[in-house]
Parts: structure tokens; sequence; C-alpha cells
């Protein structure tokens, strides 16, 4: 697809970007003890984004001890290897972590916890996602299909942040940021967040959420096509392209991420937002695309993040 | 695509099988001054399924006044067509109602009246989408998009019992239905339906929900790809091939609605279930197919409702 603009908006494109400014980031693997993890990892290996620290069995280590592109540190089990890779980033010694064959909650306890773990005090944890959708022109960035149930106010606004970051990362100057809802009405009562809606949009007006167009409520539909929005006779500066959605619950952000990737064809990247370092929670599911493509977003992300 | 079996799996099937039993219902038609709902309720004539009856202005009136399948009832405006059609269902005139170009809120209020009005006092009213998506091999239930923000219990049992009952009409002698949640486990501190989802699983196995298998809570994707449940190493009697999902909120529903119409090319249909009559509630942005879809639909369940 030729993109004549500046801005990413394939993942095709996002790896193209890391290797032409030579963004390469030093990743730590946590149990990577299946052969999937091992495959998406020596797959961006070869394209040269990463420099992976393995945090593995000494099976694993012993398999790699030739291999001059990847560092081994040897752990004694899943829990072990999550409290070690957490410390690596906290030693600056790793910029991203991924998770191989260990649970979520075993990386996230190492992750949280309030002595050696990487969550700063105050700072919002929640799960963003990049979807490239067959049908729609642009990556779309999306929100919490996974930890955060139903945002605050305060955990709406840290969503918002993080999703432009990720946006203006992907060279989009001014991206345009969709708060969603079923309806295009402000709904107070049934809806507090749609009230919260109205209060965003002023701040990203007041220039206090940098650069980027807010508008909301809007719902899928009129977020992302211009003929829905034009037949319900809405005006809205998204335009029917929104580059980012903010969802108002984790169901209706868990349902649209299953549904594009079952019926749609979407290939995705997530991470995890908030700690030092960002995360890559991949599932049993993902497929070796979805680690790569989690791979290169994370070592996107982490180009800036100043560590 | 050859079905071998009898359950119904597109809409030309469902409109085949209200041909071959020869059923036709008598539909009231809520001011259709524009040429879009004229349109499809012509097709829907041509096919043979349904009688309509025309609230609508003397204009609209004269034009069909030599067609003799087209019944006219003149109104002064959409206020005064939507008490009227209501009227028509309360006096058996009619067995069904499709909006035409008045405002959702008019014809609500009609239905809703405490004392004219066509809602049974207790009775939950909901909006059920039918939808056939290109890449799942059968027609997916599900509810509720637009009318009921957060489910009770109460309502939630009721749009089992709907979804059921369509999809008997559908020829599914024992539909499974999968009650939807962003992940595979109950949590009752954060998500209070997941332990009610329990609770109707049991009512389930009881034989009180009638012929029907429920299992949940289980992802969207979980519930519709057998690839995805065994991923996951879930065991579920839906087997990932739900005929209907129950969505946990109306703001899930509404983005998969939304989700599947702009990025998937299903095709819908959708009827407010509650009300003595199945209405149409369509709106501007819905094509001349789903408004036709819709009409078979609303004939196929008014079929039994023993009006």
């Amino acid at each position: 697809m030729l993109n004549t603009s500046e801005e990413i908006a394939n993942f095709g494109e996002l790896v193209n970007l890391l290797l032409k400014r030579n963004i390469k980031k030093r990743i730590a693997v946590v149990w990577p003890e299946e052969a999937h993890t091992q495959e998406a990892v020596n797959l961006a290996v070869e394209k040269g984004f990463i420099d992976p620290i393995f945090v593995c069995s000494q099976a694993v280590a012993d398999k790699y001890t030739n291999n001059k592109l990847f560092t081994c540190l040897v752990a004694t089990d899943p829990t072990d290897a999550a409290k070690k890779a957490v410390a690596l980033v906290r030693s600056g010694e790793a910029e991203t972590i991924m998770k191989g064959f260990v649970s979520t909650d075993v990386l996230l306890r190492a992750i949280l916890d309030k002595e050696v773990g990487i969550l700063p005090r105050g700072t919002v944890m929640t799960h963003i996602t990049v979807a490239e959708i067959p049908s729609y022109k642009k990556l779309l960035v999306f929100t919490d299909p996974a930890v955060i149930p139903f945002p605050t106010d305060e955990q709406r606004e840290a969503q918002i942040k993080y999703v432009v970051d990720i946006c203006h990362k992907f060279q989009i100057k001014t991206p345009k940021v969709s708060l969603i809802h079923c309806s295009e009405k402000v709904d107070e009562r049934h809806f507090p967040y749609t009230a919260h809606y109205l209060t965003l949009k002023e701040k990203c007006k007041n220039g206090e959420l940098g650069d980027c167009i807010i508008d909301g409520p809007l719902d899928l539909k009129t977020s992302c096509s211009l003929e829905a929005l034009q037949y319900k006779q809405i005006e809205s500066p998204i335009n029917g392209e929104a580059d980012a959605l903010i969802m108002p619950n984790i169901e209706a952000g868990n349902a649209f991420y299953k549904t594009i990737t079952l019926f749609c064809q979407a290939e995705t990247a997530a991470v995890l937002q908030g700690p030092l370092a960002p995360v890559i929670l991949t599932s049993r599911g993902d497929s070796i695309t979805t680690k790569l493509n989690s791979l290169a977003l994370a070592t996107l992300i982490s180009d800036k993040n100043g560590l």
C-alpha cells in the first residue's frame, strides 16, 4: 500500500521505521520456554530491532549459548524469571519486557511489587492495543480489553495520554482520539463517563492533553466512518477517521478486540503501559505475527521513554 | 451455501422459510414518508411475506391508493402515526410494527403508554439483533446494543428467553447461548453479573430456561471459535459455535454491532422484544437489506406470538 505521508499506517511500516532509524532495544524475555515465543524473538532479532535477554531455564540457556545475538540469564522457575526480568529494567539493562511461558498473574506480581517492582506510585497501568484492520485505512489504537474494568476519570485521562503518545510515535502529528459510547448523546444519569467526555474535550482544547483532537461521545461507526457520521448528520473533528478509541469499559474493549481478530482478519500488537518499561503480555492464542508486531511496538514506545 | 440441516443459517434461508410455510403478517409502518422505508416494504411485499398498513400522510396514501397490496391509514403527523400504529396492534389488526420517518423517542412513548400502549406491565423490553457474518458459519443472535444499559439479573434472564425463542424459530432445536465476559473467570467483586451467569447455567440445567445450552463466562472468541477454546484449554458445551450471545452491557453490544457491520461486512436484522408485537426500529444508516431482513425476522417472530 502506498503511503505518501510520514504516518505509520501498518505494521510493515512500523518495522521499517525502526530499521530506518536504527532503533534497537534490549528486551528481557520472561521464561521463553516454548517454541512460539522463541520463534517470534528470533524473527525480531533477524529483522534487527531487538537485543534479547532470555531469562530462562538452564536448558534454554544451553541451547542459545553459541548464539552471540542472545544474552541468557538463568532463572530457577517462572517466578524467579519474572523477578529477574523486572530487576533488569530497574538496573537499566532492559528497556522492555516480554512474557513467555509464565502466567500473567506471576509477572504482574513482580511488576507491581512495592519495593522492587517497576510501576511508579500513582501511575495508571492499562493495556493498549494497536490493530491493523484490512478494511480500515490506518492503524487503530484502542484501550483496555484486559486490565482496567471500568475506568475512573483519572484512569481515562491517563489512557488518553498513552494512546496520544503512541500515535505521536507513529508520526501522526495531531491524532484523532474518539471517546466511545453507544450513542452520540451525553447521558450523565445512565452513563456518568459521558459527562467526563465533555471535560476531556475541554482539557484538550486548552492544550492540557498535548497535540491531539478529542471528540465524543461517538460510537464506533461514527468514529471510523465518514459515511456513518454524515448519515447521522453529526459534525465531528474526528471526521470518521479516528486514530485512537477510548473504550468505555473492559467489556466493550474486549468484545472489539476479539471481534476484529476473529471475524475481520485484523492483526494486532499490544503492550501494558504504565510500568517503567512497556510490557508485552502475549497469550497462548496469539500468532507469531502478533508477537512480532508487539515486539516492534514495544521497541518504538520505549525509544523515547528515557528510562 | 449448502445447508443440509433444517436450521436457518442465513437471511436467504429465513425468507425461504417464510415463503415455504406461507407465513405472512400484517405490519403497521409508522410514518413511511421516505423512499428508503417504502422501498424495503415494497421488496418484502414482492417476496410475499407481509401485508403492509401504512400509517402515513395523505400524500403517501394518495400515492398508494391504487395499489391493492397496501392498506393506508392517514395520520396527521409522526406522533399521531405512532399512536395509531400502536392501536392497530391492540385491536389485533397489526402483528408487527416498523418505524419509518419518526424518532425512536416518539414511537417508544406510544408503545410505553401505560393506558393505551403495548408493553405489558412487568415485561422486559430489549433490543435483539441477528447477524450474518461472512466469516461465521451460522446466524448469530445477540443482545442489546441499544436499549438496556447494564442489564439487571431479571433483564438478563428475559434476554435469554427472547434469544432462545428466536433460535427455536430458526429451527435450532437446542441453541447454544454464551454469556459474554472479557474472561472465562467468575469475578464477583469487579463483575457481579459473572456470578449471576452461574445461576443462569444452573437454571438452564434444571430446565427452567427451555431447550437450550447455556455456558459462561466466555469471551467472544472462545464462544465463536473452537480453535480459541482449545488454545485456552477450556471445555465448554458451546464448543466454539454459539448461536446466541448475551452481552454484559450496552457498550459491548454496541461496539460488537458497529464493528461487524463496519469492518466485517455483516448483514443484520433487529427487533425490539417485549411489546405485544415485535417492533423494527430501523435507523437512517440502515441499508435496504437490513430493513428487509428485519421485516423477515419480525414476521417470523410474530408468527407464534399468538397475538
